[in-house]
């Protein structure tokens, strides 16, 4: 009998920060769009599911793959959107691609909690089912809970 | 004995085109951006692989909704373009599903071949390791094959 506590139930994957060269081989890579901006597709490693879709500018790549959080460039606030700095859903970063272009990226992450403000596990929850555009997926936690009144109604966090 | 013809290796799923009012509710769901488009991306049905992301306009969804092969808007050619018909690597639609924001289509399909104009199966393959920028996956053919001699080094079609 120790005094060890439980790890938790579930850790996120270790991440080791890139050194600042290989770093900078990867943002060569990327071919920002006239607004600075690249297009990132956020997927849960392990089981695949495609969580979400947002854009980084070059300071939000840099912070995403010096930290291992992923950090988004909020079109609409015009500034870096740390995911789940509100809501508390971030998103741990384990390995960042480069599409063939350089106009896309694919964030291999592990998403704590949820992806989407509505508190569903992902954002792609309409699709035509039995003839309507149907809602295929229930929110898991309430949008109230993740931003707190003031904020209900706000868009990502 | 008979002569019935053996199945194809691999059948792509069935799919059954929507009702138009279907399609329009869908279509409604969707926010066009300045240039009338949106991103889509592509991910294999059953593997959950991320093939690919590229654009659609609102004919580009249409198309593709209707006739059950997906066909993207290229902004490089202006105009459509039908996945696969100089390749041959078809993607043929499982659903299509529109996200909470509407500026984002994942679109189920499965893929004949490969997604990826350098002949790999899908365009994320670089990424960093060993402390630099890595070519992660290899060709499954030969670019060359794909397009002919005289369109080597286009890019996707």
């Amino acid at each position: 009998m120790t005094d060890t506590p439980s790890p938790p139930a579930y850790a996120p994957p270790a991440y080791a920060p890139p050194s600042g060269a290989a770093r900078d081989s990867l943002l060569d890579a990327v071919r920002f769009d006239a607004n600075g901006l690249v297009a990132c597709i956020a997927q849960q490693h392990d089981s695949g599911e495609v969580l979400m879709m947002a854009w980084m500018n070059r300071q939000a790549v840099e912070e995403t793959l010096t930290t291992g959080r992923v950090c988004y460039y909020s079109r609409s606030r015009k500034g870096l959107w740390r995911k789940g700095e509100s809501s508390g859903q971030l998103q741990h970063l384990v390995e960042l691609r480069v599409d063939c272009d350089g106009d896309t990226l694919l964030a291999l992450v592990h998403q704590l909690g949820v992806a989407c403000h509505t508190g569903r596990r992902n954002c792609f929850y309409r699709a035509i089912r039995d003839g309507e555009l149907t809602t295929i997926a229930e929110p898991l936690m309430d949008p109230a809970a993740l931003y707190g009144a003031a904020h209900a109604g706000h868009s990502h966090g």
